[in-house]
């Protein structure tokens, strides 16, 4: 086992988590009867997604000797209608910036993320369809 | 589509996430060249996990009128050995305190998240076992 999560109630819809030594807070929308005073709980799926491959393309991309560059995600959800209510369908966008990018590298290194080393992709994978886009200065490269 | 997740590399092995309008850090452990300035992605999973359930309990407790109570939840995740490194199995702990609390509402409010409307738990029990066990101070009871 490794370190358990412990979440505490703190109230309304206000959830204060304690996640590999970090606090983190959760509250629902005003709408619901929350606070809005950190994230809901359901699209913290798509950033622990992102932070799983993007630890690991950034990681792949050194060894690669890869250095010279900006790099950020987009990860979208699209929902059931009816409970639960799930993510049907993640696209997943890699965006990478700077000049003379090395674009098979960059693919190889998403690649080696999405197929075979992400274990949040690999879990959410098995109810989701995670397409993944690659753009490399605005521009969407073919996988 | 819902509001996309926005996330941006930040430097070594640090992510600075945009989740419904909060920041939100992830970062490596130090011994995986991270700077452990927030959580490690995959145990996020299991936060939102709590967060979501949690909110539903809450939620279907307030209607049952049952409020008189402290809650918290403890998830922990077993994982795989091979890549993709996955939790096969997660054991969600549901710990209630409190005078005269009426268990059978407890149960019910517990069985309507984790079977019917916690999108959450039902993406990740697509990939996972989830195990769930419920406390009322510190007893567990039977589901």
């Amino acid at each position: 086992m490794a370190n358990p999560v412990i979440t505490k109630w703190t109230g309304d819809m206000s959830f204060d988590s304690l996640v590999t030594g970090h606090h983190l807070i959760m509250d629902g929308a005003k709408e619901f009867g929350g606070n809005d005073q950190g994230p809901r709980p359901k699209p913290l799926l798509l950033a622990a997604l992102t932070g799983c491959s993007g630890m690991d393309i950034v990681s792949i991309l050194k060894k690669m000797q890869v250095n010279n560059y900006a790099f950020e995600m987009e990860a979208d959800g699209e929902s059931t209608e009816e409970h639960p209510v799930v993510y049907h369908t993640i696209t997943l966008k890699f965006k990478f910036f700077g000049e003379n990018l090395p674009t098979d590298k960059i693919i190889k290194a998403v690649s080696l993320s999405t197929e075979r080393y992400c274990g949040v992709n690999a879990m959410l994978k098995a109810s989701a369809d995670v397409i993944v886009k690659i753009f490399v200065n605005d521009q969407e490269i073919e996988i």
